[in-house]
């Protein structure tokens, strides 16, 4: 399977700089105090469509042909890649379609029409999504834009740990959440070429644990029935994301449904900033000690900041 | 009345500057585009305990003789001005006293001990306020630091508006929120003296319109009753800060409850970050079309970021 290298996280980063934002990489005293460590966390929440999602999107649409452009992008997403999506393509001046779960968090539907993509409804199951994906593009011609299993995805998602990497020198750990895999993948394989002496480790819910599963058990598994309050990271592995992070990847730990709660608490009351549970659970795996930062310089991406403030767990 | 002048707020900006946090202006297309302005937001909910007041304690704390700092300081304080004295006590190893009202937000309270304050609860009225400091005070000889109405506060409250208007140029207008009237005289000295061609505006809950009333009413009234979301702006404006106020402040506005939370939701929702309602005063009154910000370069000082998670008003 060819598979994206660090070149091409490098041509996404120039084709992608004029749409994207160089988001802040922030540091909060009162973090590395409470948990030991020094954090570095590179603020995707302040990215366009409020997620890194939007690198990924920008970058593969940026790469469609004239002729593949004007046919339109369609997709299937809980959420964040769908506003990145549909914020590209309008970019673009080309048409979106996304398809989307019916439980999605409302501020997630409105930020999707909000972006002027057309929104097709299904069942939240990955089945429902594919068929419904299938018959959106049969009938408009529309270009397939994967939120994760796509190459051209991964090496826009490996844009935020490069910039991670190009701004904080000497990091020992680079943590990220896994979902899908392409904000994991691409972080591997940009930080595995930057800083070939740091360790790159994923952090998943214990109760949607295929990507710790199909880790460590040497084999793709999908994720059955997943429940969590991370819903960006209910999705299940892709193949080509499985491939890179059996090759680059050197860890993946899962954390309960209170430690993500009581992370995702941390950085809003320490840090005074926004982020999604999804974002919040590599701090979690900190919190809950699943891995040991103790004096180290720890890279983490914060991945989104998109939460519905009527429905939070605090 | 001796009151400070701008180069009191160049003095306090050296003497301070190694203690507080340079806080990052932030943009936002979103907002912009919402509501037709372009917006330059001061971001004091990233100071050091979350909020402006950290520079006025600090200043105050700095110029105290070693004598006067050998007896410790006290105060009297809703929240933040509690919290902020008891850290830049401790940051010149100093004792703090803080008297706060009983009622405040725990998680204030919390950040105060935190910071190795002694706490001396009290009724929530000005007068119970007033008499159990008065009390400390006689117990312990500590130096009272007001939390408004105090030279050396007030010198160092204008050293936020002073970062804005050095950052940015051409402001036509600057707005911020008042209570007590510490940040708004503060901002006033400072932006008359930057950019005397800028507008300073002054945004107030109508539920304590205690400045509004004595400002157009030229007589200083005190708040009764005051009642409002934004409970950094309870307090009753101080001599002082009135007298700098009618010669410096161009315009004070009043805000509904309901606007305030429409801007602070605005806030968290499109920017990703976390503020008081107090702080998103000020935005309440363009949402609410108190002030008429059309196509102006806009500075807003986001005064703080301390809210209980756990009484939200969404």
């Amino acid at each position: 399977m060819r598979v994206p290298s660090f070149s091409d996280i490098e041509s996404a980063h120039e084709r992608i700089k004029p749409f994207v934002h160089q988001t802040p990489v922030f540091k909060s005293k009162s973090v590395n105090k409470l948990l030991g460590a020094e954090f570095f966390f590179k603020c995707e929440n302040f990215q366009k469509v409020g997620a890194f999602k939007f690198r990924g999107a920008t970058n593969a649409v940026g790469l469609l042909s004239d002729t593949e452009a004007a046919r339109g992008v369609a997709t299937h997403s809980s959420g964040n890649h769908a506003a990145a999506l549909a914020l590209a393509a309008r970019n673009r001046g080309i048409k979106a379609y996304v398809v989307m779960p019916e439980t999605s968090p409302s501020i997630k539907i409105k930020a999707v029409k909000g972006y002027g993509a057309e929104v097709v409804f299904c069942k939240p199951t990955l089945e429902a999504r594919e068929s419904t994906l299938k018959d959106v593009i049969k009938k408009t011609g529309a270009v397939e834009i994967h939120p994760y299993n796509n190459f051209n995805v991964i090496a826009g998602q490996g844009t935020a740990a490069k910039e991670l990497a190009d701004e904080v020198n000497g990091l020992d750990i680079v943590m990220c959440p896994v979902g899908g895999g392409g904000l994991l993948s691409g972080t591997s394989i940009a930080i595995k070429a930057m800083l070939p002496g740091s360790k790159v480790v994923a952090c998943e819910p214990a109760g949607a644990d295929d990507a710790y599963r199909s880790f460590y058990g040497d084999k793709l598994v999908p994720s059955v029935d997943p429940k969590t309050i991370a819903d960006g990271l209910l999705t299940s592995l892709g193949t080509m994301n499985y491939t890179i992070i059996k090759a680059k990847t050197d860890q993946i730990v899962t954390v309960s449904e209170g430690a993500i709660i009581e992370a995702m608490r941390m950085i809003w009351e320490r840090m005074k900033i926004i982020v999604e549970p999804s974002a919040a659970v590599p701090l979690a795996a900190v919190v809950e000690k699943r891995i040991n930062v103790k004096n180290k310089r720890t890279g983490i991406i914060l991945s989104g900041g998109n939460v519905d403030l009527e429905k939070l767990p605090f």
